[in-house]
């Protein structure tokens, strides 16, 4: 008997689960493992044993679960401590995978995933433990090193480029509209935030400026940039990323803006709050609407690209493919081999190349005067949100498979 | 010569400009009126002169139009004075109406503009000024009286259940995930919160639980509710209408939660961040995720209903049917003719009857408890979203068309 197992980690993004699919299915085809498991919330449910027999889900289940968004198998955010320090996990998990005859690891996750990818690996290798540790990469943030670009980014890049579509009209009605501001995921790395410059109308970038982590923020100049372009324009649009830091590295979402709750705690304002407040405070306007556009952006499998869909399903089947030839601790990247036409292929990267690492948005990319983003860049991003699957439909609505976590194996 | 105009007013909606091509179209058909004009801005703007001529219109541009979101013609907040204290205003636009020979106008809106519509036409009539004002009803909010509903809210509907239901996989991730609480617009009917309910999970609503403007907020039952759910599940799901209020009326997103500004002044959490407050403030849990939908419901043509296109498009065309008949202060209201198959018509009705009434989500369709939708109204609303437009893309994103607002007529 000879078992693998797989996992999901972190944040869920709308495609993650194409990549379970992928295992699974390229499993099913060439029959390398007797069983595809599946962990329940990640490490911590496996430590737990927690698992399902994934190989038991019927073709139609399969494609359900392709196309249903967010970890299908549950996630976590657990760090394993250093094994130099405390191995006793180390020792619970390899004896319950040794328990279930489980020869692979796949674990779906961003840099964090591919530190216990790393540690796990390495662990095995120094107590010659025959057992797999193979990273399969997913994050909206597209800041993983190693790999050209990372599954669940296209999707959600796709869903901020329609919405700043859709909102640009909405924000344009009357004669006068102020300032609109949209908050956009990404804490590190500028990636999410800047495919708002792929929503573009008569060829130019809907969102008049685009604010990135990689830029320090200068409130000067943010109420100079929108006071401005207000004296020439009915209706400023404003892209912002979570994770805009002045030239101290601060946040600016921790910036405080005077309001105190009952105990006389600071309230933090959150960027889209804060920005709000200094047009106020700083008379450029009152007029200021505000949206954060939250889990929405990793979640809207209805509005995913295909062109991600089927990238996340590779990396889950390549890894597969990769795994007969015996390597270990390492990730699944996604290569670049062409932009017109685009076509993508994968490689290995060690995972402890990954693990701990940002990949900020190229500041080449960025416009000189860093408030909006280049035709390079937008490029760059296009070719990953391209394509609509075909989700199957129920009373006018997306049919989603939940997976039953109820068929625990014993 | 004779013409006729078409405005829009009030809220966007992702459907509204289908209403404008459907008059423009149905006079290209009938040619009926010798142009169809449109006034920017709505009365605002005609006001102001801003009138551009529709039938110049290509019909690749009028199907762009037909599948962008969002006012295409501008809009407005602006309501008439009473005739019978100043009449300046009436008489400048029939100056207008009258130099632009316009023997019927359109205005698409909610109740505000159907009072536009019952003053104008009464003013006329008293005056013997031979022009029509004929209403179209649109709003996302479904609270308009004399039409079984209206077209906008269907699409809106249908965001807001396809959100619940990504939102649902996202906040189910964690082996703890605490609550979520979704907010949705409607500040006097329930009709779009309720449609969360839509969003099902093999039989049941995915929503825990949906309170709506109809049903007085109680804070104990809310935290009594939410608090009892979170002993049986590992995560809780709360969709809320922005139009809560308490047993005093009083709104629950003016609820004083103790934040004050710099100033001293009492700060306003909104519901989500109220309701977010009490959870923690009375220690059921500390965990509480909020997502504000905003704009994004109104104005996601991407995911737009068909049924509900169709029938904006329908409304637009008829008025104009209808307006050869000599019919003035009146709205093309929507009839359902039967459930199941769906099947609908349009009816005339008083603008009178319309102007400044609410329609309630009925208190028989929410559950006894007051806490969730029943069936009833779930197959009420479920015909209103069936179907997906056939949206042109360019660069893998809905291909949008902007009205050139620029050529005046003179």
């Amino acid at each position: 008997m000879k078992n693998c197992i797989v996992a999901q980690s972190g944040g869920p993004t709308a495609v993650i689960n194409a990549s379970v699919v992928g295992v699974v299915e390229e499993n099913n085809r060439s029959s390398h493992y007797d069983n595809v498991y599946g962990g329940l919330n990640g490490i911590e449910g496996i430590l737990n044993e927690n698992i399902i027999n994934l190989s038991k889900l019927q073709e139609e289940e399969l494609n359900g679960l392709k196309y249903t968004p967010s970890s299908g198998l549950g996630s976590c955010r657990y760090k394993l401590k250093d094994y130099k320090i405390d191995d006793s996990e180390y020792k619970k998990l390899i004896e319950i995978l040794k328990k279930h005859s489980i020869k692979t690891f796949f674990y779906i996750g961003g840099n964090d995933s591919m530190d216990t990818v790393d540690k796990l690996s390495e662990y095995a290798e120094i107590h010659s433990i025959d057992i797999q540790f193979i990273g399969i990469p997913k994050t909206i943030d597209n800041d993983l090193v190693g790999t050209d670009h990372t599954p669940g980014f296209g999707s959600a890049a796709k869903y901020v480029a329609t919405t700043v579509l859709e909102c640009y009209c909405d924000t344009n009605v009357y004669s006068f509209n102020g300032v609109f501001i949209m908050e956009i995921m990404g804490r590190e790395a500028g990636w999410l935030a800047a495919s708002a410059a792929l929503g573009r109308i008569k060829g130019k970038s809907a969102a008049d400026f685009i604010y990135l982590p990689e830029v320090p923020f200068s409130t000067e100049k943010f109420l100079e940039d929108v006071g401005n372009r207000l004296k020439v324009k009915n209706s400023v649009f404003v892209a912002v990323s979570e994770g805009i830091r002045d030239a101290n590295g601060r946040f600016i979402a921790q910036m405080e803006t005077g309001s105190h709750d009952k105990f006389g705690h600071v309230q933090l304002g959150g960027v889209c709050g804060n920005l709000k407040q200094l047009l106020i405070d700083n008379k450029i306007t009152s007029k200021v609407k505000t949206l954060e556009l939250g889990i929405t952006q990793r979640a809207a499998m209805h509005n995913a690209s295909k062109q991600d869909i089927d990238e996340a399903y590779r990396v889950g089947s390549d890894a597969v493919s990769y795994s007969t030839e015996g390597c270990s601790g390492v990730m699944v990247g996604i290569t670049r081999e062409s932009n017109k036409p685009y076509k993508m292929g994968t490689s290995l990267v060690k995972a402890c190349e990954v693990a701990n690492h940002i990949k900020s948005f190229p500041r080449e990319w960025i416009t000189p005067e860093g408030n909006n983003i280049t035709m390079e860049g937008v490029e760059y991003i296009t070719p990953l949100i391209m394509g609509a699957p075909d989700i199957e439909t129920e009373n006018g609505l997306p049919k989603y498979y939940i997976v039953n976590r109820d068929g625990i194996v014993k």
